[in-house]
């Protein structure tokens, strides 16, 4: 079933045991909590600084009073209160006008509505009585002061922006990841924009992964092609390590021969390196920590590479930096079976839409044609777990939406 | 019931009105397919320049021959064919040895796979036929030469990227978005960071619009806070609009004596002027063309301006630049009912949740308290149309999922 000649390394495993080795950390720099901040992961638990509402706040138009003045009041035996002009101190049997959203005086439990209210010479008369909060937004109700309001590692977004603002906090703490450089290897690789020769690939793949670690909040350098020549490889690899705490490559990761990018990334003695993770696609791919720092042999297949990228590099780095993303999920029912080897994760691109009242996912093909453009015709991912055998036609499945 | 004294105008007659005298368009810039492009908008209809595969490829190990060559071999009577060196032409009766990826010639059309071939002498000999096409992915069965592989409008995300190079396409056309500049109106305003005096509000609404706008891909500059007097807001909006296609107010656009946003926005002498929409939170909005350019007061209070962001302004900006946003939707259980009043547009934060093979969506509390943190524990948004008076518990709706 298996052909890989290699052990395969569940992706869990290769997670838990690289972190153990890689000594790289994003650093934490201060800006301010406006529009150049999105995106940006919040490298500290924020916290309330005030109560709001800050005070007690009317929720409607009346009087502000004391709920114990009103305890025995009725529609027979009204009571009558003294309109004070002073909302500072309130005393018994005094009560003061508020219109929605005004601050109520501390003493003040209750907002009695204006339409329970009659004047009564310099006072009003009240004939019920309220519980005691009635009409009133309690100070600290929406937010506490000290509660966390936003927590590490979360990717700020605009509603993010606007509660630290309304806070009154300027400045917040964000980390700055590290920068990640890519190249691409492979004598049959062309750039885009130059001309077409028969046998040969454009390569995407280096395009892609740089792509993906951008839309993560990396900042990325493509550090361009370089042919598979393994004393080359490994020379590229040392020149970048000496710059960058990650490294990634893509192709020459494939059998034999041509496995020329492994064998350089082994040539680098490195303290812990797996090749062939237990995924599919992506097993040719390989991970190594070199003096702490963390280098990713790709696969050179487009797709493949995303897998590795989802499978295994996004849940280390996750857990490494303790960052959070967030993609939705949602349920749908499978259109067709997927059959699963066990101890293998799979990712599956999958095409979701809506039917009446239900989802449905269908699973794209992964192998023979039609890869390239299921990167387009997918717009969700489907993760089947290694303990799985797949899915049988018209199960619920749950999917990241990737791009709906 | 609506209190409001202004005729409220619905948003998709606000949208199609002031489509008609706007005359801001986005610039169109060329860049090139790489990690820079992530998130901007294309321009035009990005076609396949090639086909893809480029060529009938093996999707097997085996030999290519004719389907024809076949057509009457069985194990009692196998057809024995020549194996022939040159790839290039295979003439009848001669059949190229080829491994999984590999191109095929023009003139087989099918791949037998080696587990039905016995070697003969020279050749081999093959004991049934295969129905044309067999073991061959055609050239152009992925994407076809000329096909839309990416529609204008479509905002970049790492696929397309890798897609747009595995074309060869090196360079692009996007939409270069105008640039929107943003100022807050309001004497009781506090900037973050100030000391907080009693009674006054910091400003998150300001630095809320900046970021939606910056999110959805605007350049976005902050014009900082005016007090709240007609001739200083008239002078800003006037400064502004001689530098930006797009400006943001926010605040003083509500009743009576402090609606002075909008009583100067009225003496640019505007085309096209519209005070108040059918849309709730957020009626008290202005939106006004001033020699084709767009004027926006939003409200000072941040969930009634993100609520005029997202139901005239998104809806505005999507139409009149013909670019795309797509969020996922999904179907979720109300948890509660929520009224709404017929004529006006609702919006509504919820939170979604699933449980067990269900979604959930509780409403969160649009007034009185609770309006700040919902922005953050709300992840969608409901959207209820001008014709629905609301939703029952447990009626599905569906939601947009916007930070899930």
């Amino acid at each position: 079933m298996n052909k890989f000649p290699y052990k395969l390394t569940p992706p869990k495993q290769v997670v838990n045991e690289a972190i153990r080795y890689l000594k790289i950390k994003p650093t934490i720099t201060t800006v301010e909590a406006t529009f150049n901040a999105i995106e940006l992961y919040v490298a500290e638990n924020i916290r309330a600084v005030m109560d709001i509402p800050p005070y007690n706040r009317a929720l409607l138009d009346g009087f502000a009073c004391r709920s114990s003045d009103l305890v025995y009041a009725s529609e027979e035996s009204p009571v009558v209160l003294k309109v004070s002009m002073n909302s500072s101190k309130l005393r018994p049997r005094e009560c003061v006008k508020v219109n929605t959203g005004d601050k109520v005086p501390e003493e003040a439990d209750i907002v009695v509505p204006k339409e329970y209210v009659m004047e009564y010479g310099d006072g009003i008369a009240i004939g019920r009585s309220f519980p005691p909060g009635y009409g009133i937004g309690r100070r600290g109700e929406d937010i506490r002061k000290g509660e966390v309001i936003i927590s590490v590692g979360e990717r700020l977004k605009p509603w993010h922006i606007a509660l630290i603002s309304s806070q009154g906090i300027k400045t917040i703490k964000v980390y700055k990841l590290p920068k990640v450089a890519v190249f691409s290897t492979g004598s049959e690789i062309l750039e885009p924009g130059e001309p077409y020769r028969d046998g040969m690939v454009y390569d995407s793949t280096r395009r892609l992964v740089l792509s993906y670690l951008r839309w993560m909040g990396f900042p990325v350098e493509d550090k361009g092609l370089v042919p598979d020549d393994e004393v080359k490889v490994y020379l590229k690899f040392k020149e970048l390590l000496a710059e960058y705490d990650i490294v990634f490559s893509t192709g020459g990761t494939s059998l034999g021969e041509r496995d020329y990018t492994v064998k350089a990334l082994s040539k680098l003695k490195p303290e812990y390196m797996v090749h062939g993770f237990a995924i599919k696609p992506g097993r040719p791919g390989a991970i190594a920590v070199v003096e702490g720092k963390l280098v990713f042999a790709l696969s050179g297949f487009p797709v493949a590479a995303l897998s590795e990228l989802e499978l295994v590099f996004k849940p280390l780095v996750l857990k490494l930096f303790n960052i959070k993303l967030r993609h939705p999920k949602i349920l749908a029912k499978l259109t067709r079976r997927i059959p699963s080897q066990p101890g293998i994760v799979e990712l599956y691109r999958v095409r979701v839409w809506r039917k009446d009242m239900e989802y449905y996912a269908e699973p794209l093909m992964l192998t023979g044609s039609g890869i390239l453009s299921t990167l387009i015709h997918g717009n969700a991912l489907l993760v089947i777990p290694e303990d799985s055998t797949g899915y049988d036609e018209g199960d619920l499945v749950e999917v990241e939406l990737i791009s709906w």
